[in-house]
């Protein structure tokens, strides 16, 4: 399958043919692979018919907000169908829930690495099981900026761990290994480009750090735990906006990783919540928070329109 | 508020009042705290007449399952009104879900020491805000068995980091800082004892590995990235048994670092869905899982009936 063979009428872009990769050899001897925490399994499903025809996969944190997302790109797509009624297909866990509309996957993964690592382990087996091939993987998320006003959308360079490195340190068999974590460039300017043709969507290219913790981890005044001065805290901010960081999530290095390992195109993009500078508590009207976490739904619901050919 | 406000005709011990503490001068300073991911906050709720008389907090990580403990709890404790309506405190928001049936709170953490860490830290801020006493937490989970039975509970004597030694380093505005993650031995061998009351309930005592990922990070085989063969597998399973590891799961470290840095007495109690030295997968009927599930629960009930007085 292709983007074509969906909208077959339309100015469709399809360069380069490339099937998901895993990169583990034993997974050709097993006879059947459950994906546990997706609840599905090469036994119990058709994988090839119920995804091989996905192109782009979202994924974000909140459950509630890919279910949203997934409604979103339903209407944007103009699939047929209500879009009310769109089902889980994970409904047998309450791990991750995921939603399929037309060559597009809408997929929530929790907060921190070990919960999108997970996720993505699964996903990409799944993909590869379904015989996918060119897919565009993008997280779509929120985030702490840095030096920047709230609701600017950030896509990411590149994502860089508490040190500021491009890099994410993985443990096998207790031993630690480091992989790299640069993101797709052309990806990332594309999506800036397509920004540009957007209203009241502020965006930015810059580095995205990834933190093990909310509160100590990302410099937080407001956790149980603080044993740090305010002069010190913004002190590890500014350094961090010298080195490139606009804004600080929890999720961005291992999904760069997997994804560069793997041979999929991802972005990053999440909007900022708040300036870490002028505090660490988001106080922000509620409507605003979702105004805000709409923004980057518009931007990848705008380039997958773009890239199926809907809009030129 | 103590325990025996609940239930004054019983037998209560209550010997100690110990407030729960945080170790942030700066709360203090604060004329408001929003717990951003509970959605409860100071000025918009009154948390000490909410949950001022919490005395058990139960933690694990499938919001479903943490519903389903909060309705257990309330038959158990022969609570007025109907179980199947208790409601969500934090409806506000779908990152965790909260129950509180009498002096019981029953909270889900998400996957990874990265969701639990920040559950954690606005728990311990809710129950200081709260003014509450003596207040035990359960972690109550599932996990891989090192060399047991499916099936087995595990309560953990301390919590290991992938190198096997008892410490969890927490990364604060760059540095990394290493916390003991040593559990409460008395509350451990509480447990134990009360295990042999029950029926079908085989547990023992060990130390609890807790990885930051459920693939390469824990040897298994299966996932989408796999760089090492059976043997090496096998040899790392072997020395973590060795060094006295029962069982793996991916939050226990940062769950013990911080209750004891903020004097909480705490636990950790999974059961075991398979046993590593025989396979990665989990290919364990649905049914058998979910009444494998239901273990660590039943231990926990009768610890909190125990110490109620409910049974003698």
């Amino acid at each position: 399958f292709c983007c074509s063979v969906f909208f077959s009428s339309r100015n469709v872009q399809c360069l380069c043919v490339q099937q998901v990769q895993v990169k583990n050899p034993h997974l050709d001897t097993m006879e059947e692979d459950i994906l546990y925490h997706f609840s599905l399994g090469t036994k119990t499903h058709n994988l090839p018919e119920m995804f091989g025809d996905i192109k782009f996969v979202c994924v974000g944190g909140s459950a509630n907000r890919m279910r949203a997302f997934a409604q979103f790109i339903h209407q944007e797509l103009q699939l047929p169908g209500n879009s009310e009624e769109i089902r889980d297909i994970c409904e047998g866990t309450d791990r991750y829930c995921m939603y399929k509309v037309g060559p597009v996957l809408s997929i929530s993964h929790g907060m921190g690495v070990p919960s999108i690592s997970i996720m993505l382990h699964e996903l990409i087996k799944l993909l590869h099981h379904a015989h996918c091939r060119d897919v565009v993987l993008f997280r779509i998320g929120t985030s702490g900026g840095v030096g920047l006003a709230p609701g600017t959308v950030v896509i990411s360079s590149k994502a860089v761990d508490h040190s500021f490195h491009p890099q994410f340190e993985q443990v096998v068999l207790g031993k630690v290994i480091t992989r790299s974590t640069e993101l797709d460039e052309g990806l990332a300017n594309e999506l800036l480009q397509y920004s540009t043709e957007l209203q009241d969507l502020p965006t930015v290219i810059g580095n995205t750090m990834c933190t093990h913790d909310f509160y100590e981890g990302q410099g937080r005044l407001d956790g149980a735990l603080c044993s740090f001065s305010p002069e010190e805290k913004l002190e590890y901010l500014r350094k961090a906006h010298e080195a490139g960081v606009r804004n600080i999530e929890m999720e961005s290095t291992v999904f760069a990783a997997m994804c560069r390992v793997c041979g999929l195109k991802a972005a990053v993009i999440c909007v900022t919540l708040l300036n870490r500078f002028e505090g660490d508590q988001i106080t922000t009207p509620h409507d605003v928070l979702v105004e805000y976490q709409q923004r980057p739904q518009v931007l990848v619901s705008h380039f997958i329109k773009k890239r199926l050919g809907l809009i030129i």
